[in-house]
Order: C-alpha cells, then sequence, then structure tokens
C-alpha cells in the first residue's frame, strides 16, 4: 500500500492528503440539516459534502485521511457517513488514510485492526467495516499493541503511521522528555523504523510509516536524515501554522518520503476571500492546487524536483 | 462522577468492574447467528448478551467497563450494542466507563469528547451518542489533547482514567524508559494528578484518574503511595496473570483508591470447569463473588477493610 501512495505522489507530482475532517459548523448553508431528524440528515450532509469534494480533487491528489472523531460525535449517523465516505474515495482510486489513533494490549489491538484493516471472520467470510489503506496507531503500548497491525499489514497489504512527534503545542510535553542521550520521540521513531523493516516497497519505503508535526521543523529534519525508510505522514500544515518551508524538511532527495495533510485549509476554502465567489467545491480544489505549488516551490529552493 | 463510583464501591464492598469485552466468539450457543443478517443478528446477540450480564450482576457490583474496540470491528451493528449496552447500563444505576483509550490534537479530541462526555449542539439540542461516565485517555498528546475532555468533566460531572502504567508485557518498552531520576510512567502520573487537582472530590480523590496494570506490582505500589488523590483503574487481574495479592498494593488505607476490572474471567465463567452446570448468567455472578472475595481477603491480609 506505501507503493501505491508513492505511485499516487509521483503521478499527481502532489504529496498531499486532503483531511476530510468534516463538522456540521463548516458545511455550506445548502447542507441545511433536517430540524425533524437532525443527527440523520447532518450524515447524510457530511457525506454527501465529503463526495463532491472527493469528486473536485480525486484526479490531482494521491489521498485522502479521514478523521474518525468528527464522525463518532454524531453517533451511527456520523459513523454510516465515515463508512460511506472512505468507501467512496477508495472506489474512485485514492488511497485511504483513517486517522483513528487506536492503541490498547494485544488482544484489545487486534479487534481495531479487525476494525479498519484485517476485518473479522464470520461464518467464513471477512467482514471489514471501515476498511481502509492505512491507519493512524498510538505506539504507548510498545510493540505487543502494535503487532496485531502489523500481522494485518502483511496479509492485506495495508499500512500504518505510528505517532512519533506530533503537531501541538504541548506534543513535546511527554515526547521531548529526554531519555539518556535522546528525546522520547527520537526512541519512538527507532521502534516504528525497526518495526517496519521487513515491511519495505519496491521505492525503499515501508508500510509502517511515522506521524510527524510539521510544526517542529527541526526535529522532523533530524528524523528524516535519521530514518530513510520511514515515510511520514506530517499535520500541521496551514491551520496549524507550518508553511511550505517547514515542510520542506520531511522529504528526501528525490521529493518522496512525506504526505502532508490539510484539512481546514481545503474544506473551508471556500470562506477564505482569496477564493472568493467560488463554491466550496472550486475553492477545495484551487486550494489544493495552491498547497501543490507552495510544496513544490519550497522543494525546489531546496534543490528538490518531484 | 468519582463520588458515585466509590460510594458504589462502598455500598457493594466490591471494587470491581465487569469488563463487558464482547466478541461473538464468547456467546453461548442460544445466540446463534442469524446466516442471512450476520452482523445485524451478532449485534443484537452482543446486547442480549451484555443486558443479561447486566442484570445478573448489577446489585452486587457499581460499575462496568466496556471496550469499544470489540464493538467497532462489527461495524455499525457492533456500534449499535455498544450504544444500547452503555445506555442500559447506566439506566439501571451501574457506573459505565468506556474504554476508548481516545487521544488527539485539541481540536479533535474536542470532537472524542463530544462523542463520549460531552455532547455536540445541534439546533440548541445537546446530542452525546455514547454518552459514558467515565472514559479512558491516552496522555501522548500531553495537556492540549487531554483539556477537551477536563472541560466536559467540568462542565458534565464526568471523568476520566488516563493511561499510566499498562499491563501488557511490553508495556514498558516506552513507559519504563528513564527520564532524569524517574520513569516515564512516573512523569505520566505525575502530570495526570496535577490535572486532576481541580477536580478532586469529597473522598479525596480526583474525576481524573489512572489506569495502572495490575500485572506490574511494585511500579502500582510506588505509585499508590506518591499519588494519594488518583484513583485507579486497575486492568490485568484474571485472564492476563494478576493474583488479588498484586492488586492489593493499588488500594490505600481503607481500602478504596482502586476499582479491578475482570472481563473474560468473567464472561466466559460459564466455560470454566469451576462453574460447571451454571448458565452463563449465573457463572458471571459466581465469578464475580469470588472475585471479590478473593479481593477482600487480600487486602484483610495487607489489615485492609472495606
Amino acid at each position: 500500500m506505501i507503493d501505491k501512495l508513492i505511485e499516487g505522489i509521483k503521478q499527481t507530482k502532489c504529496p498531499v492528503c486532503v483531511g476530510l475532517d468534516t463538522m456540521h459548523t463548516y458545511l455550506p448553508e445548502e447542507f441545511e440539516a433536517d430540524e425533524k431528524k437532525p443527527l440523520r440528515s447532518i450524515g447524510d450532509a457530511l457525506f454527501d459534502f465529503n463526495r463532491e469534494i472527493i469528486d473536485s480533487i480525486n484526479d490531482i491528489v494521491p489521498s485522502v485521511k479521514v478523521q474518525v472523531a468528527y464522525y463518532e460525535q454524531y453517533g451511527s449517523a456520523g459513523m454510516r457517513a465515515f463508512k460511506k465516505t472512505i468507501a467512496y474515495a477508495r472506489k474512485v482510486g485514492l488511497v485511504v488514510i483513517s486517522d483513528v489513533k487506536r492503541n490498547d494490549i494485544g488482544s484489545t489491538a487486534t479487534a481495531y485492526s479487525n476494525a479498519y484493516l484485517g476485518g473479522v471472520e464470520i461464518g467464513g467470510e471477512r467482514h471489514c467495516p471501515y476498511e481502509s489503506d492505512f491507519i493512524t496507531v498510538n505506539p504507548y503500548f510498545g510493540i505487543d499493541g502494535i503487532q496485531p497491525f502489523l500481522n494485518d499489514c502483511k496479509k492485506y497489504g495495508k499500512g500504518i503511521f505510528a505517532l512519533v512527534k506530533t503537531s501541538n503545542p504541548s506534543g513535546g510535553e511527554f515526547q521531548d522528555l529526554k531519555v539518556y542521550r535522546k528525546r522520547l520521540y527520537e526512541r519512538v521513531a527507532d521502534k516504528v523504523d525497526a518495526w517496519g523493516q521487513d515491511l519495505i516497497g519496491e521505492y525503499g519505503y515501508s508500510a509502517v510509516g511515522a506521524v510527524v508535526g510539521a510544526t517542529y521543523r527541526e526535529q522532523a529534519q533530524f528524523l528524516r536524515e535519521k530514518h530513510p525508510t520511514t515515510f511520514f505522514l506530517v499535520p500541521g500544515y496551514g491551520a496549524q501554522g507550518a508553511t511550505a518551508a517547514d515542510i520542506a524538511v520531511n522529504f528526501d532527495a528525490n521529493g518522496l518520503g512525506a504526505v502532508i495533510n490539510s484539512s481546514r485549509g481545503i474544506l473551508l476554502a471556500y470562506k477564505k476571500p482569496q477564493y472568493a465567489g467560488m463554491n466550496f467545491k472550486k475553492a477545495a480544489r484551487a486550494a489544493v492546487l495552491d498547497m501543490k505549488e507552495d510544496i513544490l516551490s519550497a522543494l525546489k529552493a531546496n534543490g528538490v524536483n518531484l
């Protein structure tokens, strides 16, 4: 699956995933809720909005990242929208990263892996209710909470991104603690690298990647140099404050090695002055193209061509 | 909510939460799946089984812990069973701990908190689809990923348990790393303690508790002495190998300060030789009473009476 993501990046020249972190408050007026069944109508609206966004960007990006929290908050109507969104995105050929940050002891991690990667067997048939290409996971439990995901990566050609250095302001509260001569996030990155060594694809990157926040440039640069087989999922561009120059350090000399997420910057582009007069679909597409240009320019400034 | 949990423990003299980690393979033969709609019939069966377990134990325990992973793996049918299970358990007066281990940056943590604690406002009405009394959370993001949960704890009288020292074999891979003179889990425990200081209830315990695995006895003993206002949710008894003597160190001199979880030991009691001839409900009840006896004896051996 990491190879499919990289091929998509090479083909579109756009190392971007569009973050479908869709809230009902983000929707344009035409998606008005039905007061009689507000949750159900919001669930339908979330999917309709996402489908239109997907249709407007799917020829120019390789992947979407769908943050499950935004759907969980609407209960079953939201989870139906999540399921339909990831299924639709996969159907049109996008690589789907479900951003779930799941984590638990081995037996329970197996159940999570069943939900998103591997599926549960019932009456001889495999059911994977929220089948995704990648998911994000939290590494706090160590290897035996990760192994079930690795098993499904091998068996079904899936991938994971484990949290290493997160993009939020207090990310360093534990992640930056110094353990002998290294920071905790460096120790985590070392393990993530090791966990992925037998899942390396034909471009030299592993299906076991790392989440590395764009808001911590120096740390990202260090990790990029240290872990040449670890692919980075990079949040923090745009709404969270990171610039293209910040994110350029996450790429290798061939412009590969990272996929940059933007959520609000694309979903809410239709509310920005520079896209005035565009509907939400056109604004989203324009915002993706501007983001692509911004990243490619920053890479070029570093002498890198994708 | 921490006060309600403690009152329930004092009333039942049973510091136990029954872990409803229900899988379709755990169900007795009478819950046969309908081959035509296997997922839906499994969802119904999970709830029916849980309801019968709840009915058979709700007068002898204060709380249940419901592990969402086991429901997510069945998709919407599973999540419906999860929702119905927690609603039913709350209706009959049990304190419900939803074991979700959610974690993310602040804006996304808010969405998770909406789902389980606070609710989302739609058309002036509050909708909390999976309303629980407590949830478990993962602290890897630091305070700004925790603050949204704290806000809802204050506003709605809820509680959280943050992962500190997990019960699994590789739990120490990161948690035991030495940061200056302390282990990482000690650093996390210090923060969890501090996060909870303005949520302390009338028994001297905070609504911000810690997950402390029963399988690491010395560490638990250390944490109990160090953090007198932090209530512990203790997994690892039974199927994971911890004995009552191991778990006794998690309690204070009054027999308070901890609630011990058992999942498979109770749900699957009907398959054990010592409960032969009992149906699953009677076996679950007998297993809870045996567990209570086991814990109270171990406490007594330490000179503690609940």
